[in-house]
């Protein structure tokens, strides 16, 4: 397009566009996965660890038995069959719902853009975890929302944080569309909400009329295959349910869905075929016959144990590695390691030396969407085996260590 | 949501979107697939056609030989090796590319949706055949674009009319975003642009200094296997190219492109990122190797010829059971034949009719923004198999020779 000038023709929407943080994490991947460097930046789940040539035979068996329906488009709110499937995978996290109720998307980003395009306006108030999942705030922001961030520690969100953003915005004469929340071994926090703060929670949300958007990719990786009462449970009437299979079969299949009823459904139907008219039949016949003939449960229970062991392993890594002025989140699941940095160090300007030795991590300013997380840094254990976890933490320690002695030499004691 | 007054959350975006006509699409889709019709509704390419135990073949061998990049996250803008193979897929129509330019996407709709949220805000005008292709027109009006209408004959588009629609533009102190156009064997018309008009219409749009969107998903189906000079050819600067493997390999799989160059790419790749992470990989994986293992070409002529029994079936038969008043296109490739009624008989009232004679149609005003197209109907040949074809012509020629008679016997001849 070099002889066309093409401000004039981009949309309001496609100049604020995520830009900056969108291309700084993805040249930070580019670095990243250069084979040299030991990656705590990604979140991508170890798919080594299913057995490929089950999948293989599932695939193929889909393919011959049922390609008319397989190679050919379907329906807007996805497979029917797999609907039902999906619907006993929240059965085992102890979360109802039908059937009819689930809409397919292209795994839960998908439904975090749709759900922003349904219910926000420019300036809207969208009230979220700090930090929260980068992908959700990039999905929010792009529909000009103004994210809150409601402070959490090691029990999840602060039900009394979010009862004073709540009175401040009655204050300015504003209400919140929604609450967004990933209550189980939260990105990047690894922290779970307690059960006790989600009915308190819940019972906030009632009464302030409030949506909850409840995103839960990593419910069934808890370590301790504990299971937590879920938004869905407490208040059904006004949980929007976000579920995906990446985490616990395939993120390459790109299969996830939005559990709401009714006329919510409805809108995200035509949403979905407004986007892309429908689902891939044939992923989706895959995921179907996967939980209908596989053992799955017991591919979780695999997982589990893996992502567990590999988070003890950076948790003792990090435990030796450490200067003390350091501190981390111990987490209940999932993927993540929130740690935050000694007073003073910034995470960007340290990952250039990070990276210089060899290790990468997640600067926590991509999971506030205002400024904050400038000292945290997220670590993730999902990816890289328990040897390289540890090389990967001791490399971080030695440039944090280093900067310390900069610092102080600098600036003294 | 029964609790809830769902009202007051619903963004601007959702609250207008294509309700009425999509959701009686739905309606007609759900009579049309009941056996007894003879459903020439819809446009599902006919992937009995492929060999099924070679696709199984290919998807097997990608998930035992490549397990671990096809059961994973990819890139926003699209495995690197499919790309290439895209690039041949557009090489068999003469159309040059290069892999870098192409952004991997669900379909052509994607593109369709993309290009919508990069390009338009409200108000803004966009030109487009008329009819043009439904999943664009309801693309491009949820962004609350203003779609005007350019008028077609058998040669498709008519360069004079775009003149005017320019000269009214200028009067009005206004411009055109961009030209939409599917110049090949068009959705719903079944006509394509002549070449000569093609030079016209790229030199317009060049003094306009108007952007391009080409869609081109049945370029590689014409019945004489023609190939007509692209706009991306013709005006490479400002072509903004949709390909999809729908049509020549399997709408199942979901797998399109849009082909741009520098920043327009750039910023599509953003919004895939924003709108699902990326596609999936496993799919991508299939038609990559589909394409470079398997001889996609003479499949592609197995489509061709299969389409154009079908459409001669059906040509002869309208030519045998219309009433006189009837006219229809006679369609270069592709899928669709549009039949313009006798004068006064409105498509959408007649249908309820057909269906009730077992024979399904889509209204013509489905393929205008303006209230267009009452007096014609959109015929699809390309999945039933010949003699149902006819016999729904022959259905449909009963129902409107019937309504001829009753308008007859009350208005007089």
């Amino acid at each position: 397009m070099s002889e066309i000038r093409l401000d004039p023709y981009i949309s309001r929407y496609a100049t604020r566009t995520q830009g900056m943080t969108a291309s700084e994490i993805r040249a930070l991947f580019a670095v990243a996965n250069r084979p040299e460097v030991v990656s705590l930046a990604g979140g991508m789940p170890y798919v080594g660890a299913l057995d490929h040539d089950a999948v293989a035979e599932v695939t193929r068996r889909v393919i011959a038995e049922d390609g008319n329906v397989a190679l050919q488009y379907g329906g807007g709110q996805g497979h029917d069959g797999l609907r039902e499937q999906l619907v006993e995978v929240m059965a085992a996290e102890g979360i109802s719902g039908h059937a009819d109720d689930l809409v397919v998307t292209t795994g839960g980003q998908q439904g975090l853009d749709l759900l922003g395009k349904l219910f926000l306006d420019p300036g809207d108030v969208v009230l979220a975890e700090g930090p929260s999942y980068v992908g959700a705030i990039g999905a929010f922001s792009a529909y000009e929302a103004e994210i809150r961030h409601v402070d959490m520690d090691e029990d999840g969100l602060i039900p009394a944080r979010l009862g004073e953003h709540l009175e401040r915005l009655r204050s300015e004469g504003r209400r919140a569309k929604f609450l967004y929340t990933v209550p189980n071994h939260q990105n990047p926090a690894g922290c779970s909400l307690s059960v006790a703060r989600r009915e308190e929670i819940a019972a906030l949300c009632e009464s302030e009329d409030l949506l909850i958007i409840e995103d839960n990719p990593y419910g069934l990786l808890d370590f301790k295959a504990e299971l937590r009462t879920s938004f869905r449970e407490l208040a059904p009437e006004r949980t929007i349910y976000i579920g995906t299979l990446s985490k616990v079969f395939s993120s390459g299949i790109r299969v996830g869905w939005v559990a709401a009823a009714g006329p919510i459904r409805d809108k995200l139907v035509l949403l979905k075929e407004g986007a892309d008219l429908c689902q891939s039949n044939l992923t989706q016949l895959v995921a179907e016959r996967w939980l209908r003939t596989q053992a799955w449960q017991e591919q979780i229970a695999t997982f589990r144990e893996l992502y567990r062991e590999r988070c003890d392993a950076m948790l003792a890594e990090l435990s030796a590695e450490m200067p003390a002025e350091a501190t981390w989140t111990v987490p209940t699941g999932g993927f993540f390691v929130w740690l935050a940095l000694p007073d003073g160090v910034d995470a960007r300007e340290l990952l250039a030396k990070a990276l210089n030795a060899r290790v990468a991590y997640v600067p926590g300013g991509a999971f506030y969407a205002d400024g904050g997380g400038q000292h945290h840094a997220r670590l993730s254990f999902c990816y890289p085996p328990p040897d390289r976890i540890r090389e990967g933490v001791r490399r971080l320690g030695e440039v944090l260590r280093t900067e310390l002695e900069l610092r102080s030499a600098i600036y003294g004691g």
